[in-house]
């Protein structure tokens, strides 16, 4: 296994990368889209599932490409990886997200600095987190026990159908939502939103853990 | 092989999501189109295909990953899977298909309980049905004479191709289509114009059948 | 290999599928897209790269999935198939096409026999299809010799990019091309239009594979 | 390895292929978009995508398919290449570009000869171009190292996402920048803009290969 160092460095240009393309991307389809909402989501959609799936395929083999707290966590919880690295990871999960944002911003000569001003809030919008974060847990979990190498692939395909099946545009990451608090454009959202999100997407995570746990337990298969 | 219980489980989550996703994605296509049908549609196929892929990828070795009754009924017909799994398959399909309609609606703040009354009706629409299922029929048994572990991506990549070749958008699976008709959004339809959707399916998966006993069989293939 | 009526029974289905998806989802996209033809494209494109990729996947072994007068005689020039059975193709690829057109019209509530209307003609259209044609041939072969088990993705992307990068929208298959003026809709063309269509295909699909001979004739290659 | 004369012709017709798609895209987008330009992104992002994957899995087994000088340089500076064939395969590629260009002029009844008057400029658009090649470098270093046959994917879902999520719609490639102030359609940029272009995209190229030879040095790996 690379050395933390490298792992660490692997979570950090992951993380910011995929928000530099979430929040890059939105401003682009929003700019271009003359007010039509929904070809906005599509190219917003479009270069996020594709950059999860580079992201996710190149990275992988170094830190497991998490870029996501609530993947580390459960993964932490299973015990594949320790407290220290895990809460490493968190932390240059966060860092790196705010400078993807950051980074989205001096790409399109906006101010680097910027505090969402978009409400996101109500059960609705923490229902779609919960399910959207039980999804991706469950897409991980289930993808690696039915072929492994095509995880990646499923995320970024995961994340393309959730970007329209959740009232949210699933956020599905704490880091993510975090950053994008940073970001008053398409993507963002108010920072007085994000505890609820937070708490949504972990109960979903969790929720996920506690059934794949039953679920994808070991058997001994037969092919039919 | 797992246990009866966590396959009709796959078979209920995926069928959830699958419908989670077809009618949540409709919901979010629709309000943020502006009117452009042709733009909503994209975002609903979108999201169509691309769940469609994971969904089978993952659940595929643990069920079969059906989600559908035509699907289930020619597996029984040619006695892959004996009557009573059968019929337990197809119950918590249905269930499980209705329970998705109602997570999309939650999860976009829509009254949970609906009635469609979205108009789909006459020879084009059940030849569409017909034609829709058939060719579903024929592309998971060809791909899996061809290329086995292709199918859950043919399936997702047909389904894309269907949404838009069929004058109904391709529901093309009884349980779905149950399911929609609890649902006066984009993707619904009336309950009066089940019934014969459901019998063009069931028509084009038995006519898919025929076909593919024969053109399908076994022969002694030299790569030329 | 299966017998020849297994394989001229894989064109026509073929054919007549990937028809019925080039005229249906134009039919479709056109009625939805309100008079933005850029949209409509988008949907025509999504529809046809799929169906594709799913045909040539799943009908290749059988029949070689040709779909195409052009690649039939260039096979048959290579003397990978022999005159009486690449007639017998090139004649169910059209009865084929002309099939899939017809259950397009008839899914859409259209009259059934029609003829197109559209203009498509002039030195840059004919270019277009030169172009397309060469292409297309030049991908079928260079990528079945670099990874033989992508060539039904790698076309399904190639037609993609050529609907978009072709002033004809790259037609570049003369059964298409003959079964389209039979269509007054989105994908259709003027029977007149159609003889120079056909010869600049043909002069495309020559040019590749003298272009191939050379360019793809076996080397002792050592990997880097 | 194909002797220099086929590789350098793959490099030729895979970069004046990627000229033509990249060119003729935007100008048939442009035309259809009825002046959304997000629509005409779509498209224009939808075939360079498709085509880059078509090209490289054909193309790379013969001349590693570069299409592109600053990853020709690259390549040299890490002595996988030497200084001459290097050269000549930047030669190549620079006349590749500028007849795919005229290509899609002649395709799309345009006048050949054009200057492109597009202003590309400032720092946010320099930056944007730092990054984007910066991405594309570590993408192909980092996706060979995890799963090599995998890049041609990559590389076409990089530069899918990177259309989005740059302000410069991600150029990353000088003689696709040379060649493109050749154009004056919606993928033009001003001669005068150019060598700025060029700066930053070899300073994101240098940086990458910096970054990767730390991070990407080979370990004693242990799947966890």
């Amino acid at each position: 296994m690379p050395n933390l160092g490298r792992r660490l460095f692997a979570e950090f240009i992951g993380t910011c990368l995929l928000l530099a393309t979430v929040v890059g991307s939105g401003i682009m389809a929003e700019r271009l889209a003359g007010g039509n909402v929904a070809i906005a989501l599509l190219g917003n959609t479009l270069a996020t599932g594709a950059i999860l799936v580079v992201l996710i395929t190149m990275l992988g083999p170094i830190s497991g490409a998490h870029f996501n707290p609530a993947v580390t966590l459960i993964i932490a919880i299973r015990r594949e990886l320790k407290t220290a690295p895990a809460a490493a990871y968190v932390m240059v999960q966060i860092i790196g997200a705010i400078a993807g944002v950051w980074l989205a911003h001096a790409m399109f000569g906006e101010a680097i600095l910027q505090v969402s001003q978009k409400v996101r809030t109500g059960p609705a919008q923490w229902l779609s987190e919960g399910v959207a974060t039980f999804g991706l847990i469950l897409t991980i979990f289930a993808t690696h026990r039915a072929h492994r190498e095509f995880v990646p692939v499923a995320v970024g395909l995961y994340i393309t159908a959730a970007y329209w099946f959740t009232a949210s545009t699933s956020f599905a990451n704490p880091a993510v939502t975090l950053a994008r608090c940073l970001s008053d454009t398409f993507a963002g959202i108010r920072p007085v939103d994000v505890p609820a999100f937070i708490l949504a997407q972990i109960a979903g995570a969790l929720l996920a853990l506690a059934v794949c746990t039953w679920f994808l337990k070991p058997t001994h298969e037969i092919t039919a």
